[in-house]
């Protein structure tokens, strides 16, 4: 059995087959990501659904084609995501802009509305064979000096992408990671019904 | 030319059937929701990548079947999506955990984490010929109450999940919404290279 298919989901209900192949690699192959992908990925990010059609994310990206702008952005994860990210072949770093472009006011939904486009995103990886593992181990005053981020946006993921790569090149303590299933909590634990914590009848 | 076809998204660049397909429906057709297909819309909800994994999303739902429960979660939301969301046989309130089960510390990526897999869930529904819409306009002290959530966890979104509706059936204020596309900005405003807001080389 080969390793994806260990890490693949164990759905108890049928799911669509682009998300009953996602997964987190921390294993990447050094093959590059045709840049047509890359844009078909940024395009699916673009047509999310945001609160008021704010689009509140942006996104910084780097590739091996440009070594020094790719070390830049490496230099912006934590140590320990620097340990694996760095052999894939693109990084992007996912911001939110907090305050509504037409009156300056908070939004609330901006961190969600990053998660939807970044989900967005990452299945539209999977539907081309691609895999992406995001991280929220990033340095956002780093980022922000680095690429000189403003100060009404917050810098607070990084997105690795690229091909699957053979879970043997990696360093010892996150090897067994790529060959070990990632449970999940049962529906009956997060889709309530008449109260909190009273699991929905309608979840069988 | 139906109005589905008007407003689905217009992408620049190839993206995948399920993205091009979705849009946020104001008129909702009053059938029902098949229990196995909702059931599977949180399945893909479940599988959703998340930080460290904790899976910070929980939703509490409610159908038509319960009247006397449908009615309750829709007085949980704002008056101006009470209007169109009452028409919806489905209801959902999306919400977050704030804090790590293991330690109790914060966890900057719960927001960004039910973005995530509410979009999961709704593309899960695109697949199954249902629509979602998603709103931050609801009442959280009113759900917190009504349904018992605890202290470290936030209320933040409702979505109202069906089958596609006649606009002509809306309050004539959104009903324009329903046929009229909603743009998106051009990639080259929220990608950028090596510096934020320059658009980056690879988007073309």
């Amino acid at each position: 059995m080969d390793h994806d298919a260990i890490k693949r989901p164990r759905p108890d209900r049928p799911i669509h087959d682009l998300h009953a192949r996602r997964w987190s690699p921390y294993a990447f192959d050094d093959r590059p990501v045709a840049e047509d992908d890359l844009r078909s990925l940024f395009e699916a990010a673009r047509w999310t659904a945001s609160s008021y059609n704010e689009q509140p994310w942006a996104y910084i990206v780097a590739t091996k084609a440009d070594p020094e702008a790719f070390a830049k952005m490496l230099a912006c994860l934590v140590e320990a995501n620097q340990a694996w990210a760095g052999a894939a072949p693109v990084l992007t770093i996912g911001c939110v802009r907090k305050t509504f472009r037409k009156d300056g006011k908070p939004n609330a939904a901006a961190e969600h509305d990053l998660g939807a486009a970044s989900f967005a995103l990452t299945l539209e990886a999977v539907s081309r064979g691609l895999y992406v593992h995001q991280m929220i181990g990033i340095l956002p005053d780093k980022v922000r000096e680095t690429f000189g981020v403003p100060d009404d946006v917050a810098p607070l993921t990084a997105l690795a992408i690229g091909h699957l790569g053979d879970p043997s090149t990696l360093p010892e303590n996150l090897r067994t990671r790529d060959v070990t299933p990632k449970p999940r909590r049962p529906l009956a634990e997060f889709v309530f019904g008449d109260a909190w914590g009273h699991a929905s009848p309608l979840i069988g």
